[in-house]
């Protein structure tokens, strides 16, 4: 097999045999295909575009590239969830207890934050102790035990996203849907799930900034996904403002376990405008595992939020953590804290609180020390925004919009002057967006 | 300056600044820009084109990655002269002669051949003791004594050229035109030339198939060399047919001297059709120099005949041969000899041999030894084929139609097989072709 004829068909805007995309993915994942010609292949891909069948051909390959885990004997259905990433978006962290909780099987590899958005393993690692390095026999027996696991990308599984992934990061290959889509579903895949629930975000504090953008992706993760075998379901959601209180790896954690606490307490209806953003983020997390007990046949949102009421998501996270070695009761009791922890006031006119761009709060939290704006930035868990007022809501001068944690007063200066520029107040309330925006079946 | 915003500004359509093309040229030469994002760069500029600023700004960076020759206090103009490949074609080999001849200063980088395109230092290498390697200093030298001096490329001009080339060769992005006129015009510009006479080849033995792709890429050369500060004239030419009678290093080298021999003998008008390859071949030369002699006002065609005639342009080839190291006379009287030399007679029915297909002729000679598929064949000068009738001729069953110098049977009867599919022979004779097509401005 000739790579070059492979990169001549895609530079001309031909379709990729499978053949090819086996090739491609097995000389990725062992480097016996060169990087520049792998490139050049990746370029071309990004400009012409794969069509769903070449798109469904290369996430097998990539599946298949390296290990897969077997989980033959654990209940079914195995289910991963993936989001897309966005501000302050800690629903892995709720999710994966409830549906654990409900019976079912719940294994993933999440990734590490880059740019805006945050990562669950940097999450994670906040707590002491928590081990995101578990090996695809760790991770099966862990599933086997308590019906969830999570671990950091392993190169065991799927290296050949490991591989195209890292030249798409440096060769401004990214942003393409067919190749986006096959390295989130060969993970999957590879992963051992037989049925994906994909959150894709959209809005200023997502990779994808506008609905039909979100939409064009969902619709191939979803259509790719049933190409290769699986039940697949996307919720799109609103990522035009900070999802929940916290953005900030340790205080992100705090926010989740807190969602997981009984009794289950939401604000009466309606969603939305002028409901704070702890309870708008819990509302997203029941819809999204409401959805998934649908979308396989064991429940609906009632059985979420008693998964809740009962306090056994809440156990099931206790179970989770300390499998992987995480101690929960000491993260709780004594949580990373940071040297500055103060409030930033609203200063102008009284009026309602429209907009507050989750963009601007994602650099700040960057800038804080929390994120990373290249890969071989350290992160401080401690860092980061308590967005203390709910989009909607009534505010008047002096009243607490945000509380910053920082690791000095020079960041916390900074930090202040660009959440101010980040929020929008009018005479008039804003409509209310509901966290969901379109299922994409 | 970040590499990855040139990539994806090219990427995006839009246009990359000098600077830009500036950095990609030097970090192309020096290393420092990885491979894989110069590839990613390629194939963005191959499918999305580079416009003629882009196209001259490329060539001047590419020309500037290196050492540039000075041929300040030589007689001017500085001329170089560049084919864009062809099966036969050795004018180089006759033209700079005749225009060293008529004082003109040459001076030349040349390469090997690949594929069915043959490359002058490989014919040059089939005269013993020929040296291809001279340094930049013993190239000015040899021009300021001799007003000739021709060499293979060497890294230390323009290095970015070199590293651009061999990644577009394994990268699928070798057919651009702002590419290829790029790559042609920094090594000419880096060569010290002020004019630059372009031979642009098209038909079934060229790169370019067909007379509109010929003329797109004539039109690049000459509006990018006119931006670049360069005096530019090109002449597209015939390659339907192999050029002059031999195709295969040795034999070439030896048809390029007979054209130098005096006295001038060409059969009478009119041209194309019906005449002999080699007649064909030194019309072509002399149209070739006649045009360079117009565009630097030193004269026309009947100064290239007369340089000929007089035998002043094979006393010129004969002191360039010595200053390089190569032994004309003993190569004339014992030329590098194939053990198999044997003719390959028509066997149809009598007509007008009304197509030799260059493509299968330079196949043939691939096969026989005489060419390269990948860069690492080695070559056999020795073999080759004799073109015996031209093109317009009319033929009968026993007559002789080429003569084929081989290896061994088996290749002999490869190519017997092969160059009798090459040929047409219809009952009407055919429109004579001339060998000049158009000329660029």
């Amino acid at each position: 097999m000739n790579f070059l004829e492979t990169i001549a068909t895609k530079r001309d805007g031909r379709k990729n045999t499978n053949g090819q995309l086996d090739a491609l993915a097995r000389g990725a994942a062992d480097g016996s295909i060169p990087d520049y010609q792998l490139s050049a292949w990746l370029m071309a891909a990004y400009l012409n575009g794969l069509d769903p069948q070449e798109t469904a051909d290369l996430t097998l390959a990539m599946a298949e590239s390296g290990e897969r885990l077997d989980l033959t004997g654990l209940p079914k259905p195995w289910v991963d969830k993936h989001s897309t990433g966005g501000v302050g978006d800690k629903t892995t962290l709720v999710v994966l207890p409830i549906l654990a909780a409900c019976g079912l099987t719940m294994v993933k590899m999440s990734g590490r934050g880059l740019g805006i958005t945050g990562g669950t393993i940097d999450k994670l690692e906040s707590v002491p102790g928590f081990r995101t390095d578990l090996t695809p026999e760790e991770m099966v027996a862990q599933a086997k035990r308590i019906g969830i696991a999570l671990s950091g990308q392993t190169p065991r599984l799927a290296p050949a996203d490991k591989a195209l992934y890292a030249l798409r990061d440096v060769t401004g290959t990214v942003a393409s849907i067919p190749l986006i889509t096959a390295s989130i579903l060969s993970k999957k895949i590879a992963g051992g799930a037989d049925t994906v629930l994909l959150d894709v975000k959209s809005g200023s504090g997502a990779f994808m900034k506008t609905l039909p953008e979100a939409e064009a992706l969902a619709r191939s993760l979803v259509d790719t996904g049933k190409l290769c075998g699986l039940k697949v379901s996307a919720v799109i959601t609103d990522m035009n403002q900070p999802l929940g209180m916290a953005v900030g790896n340790a205080l992100e954690v705090q926010e989740a376990l807190a969602s997981l606490r009984p009794p289950l307490s939401l604000p009466p209806s309606p969603k939305g405008a002028g409901r704070g953003g702890f309870s708008r983020f819990l509302e997203l997390c029941l819809d999204l595992a409401g959805h998934a007990l649908e979308v396989v046949g064991k429940g609906d949102r009632s059985t979420a939020e008693e998964a809740i009421a009962s306090g056994k998501a809440l156990a099931k996270a206790r179970e989770w953590f300390a499998a992987q070695g995480g101690d929960l009761d000491s993260f709780m009791s004594n949580p990373p804290q940071s040297p500055i922890v103060r409030s930033v006031m609203y200063q102008g006119s009284p009026g309602f609180l429209n907009r507050i761009d989750a963009n601007i709060v994602g650099e700040v939290v960057i800038k804080l020390g929390g994120g990373r704006a290249v890969k071989t930035d350290p992160i401080d868990p401690s860092v980061g925004v308590i967005v203390s007022q709910g989009v909607g809501n009534r505010i008047e001068k002096g009243q607490p919009l945000f509380e910053v944690h920082a690791r000095d007063e020079s960041s916390f200066g900074f930090a202040t002057e660009k959440l101010l520029s980040s929020v929008e107040v009018s005479p008039e309330p804003t409509q209310a967006i509901d966290p969901i925006l379109k299922i994409v079946h």
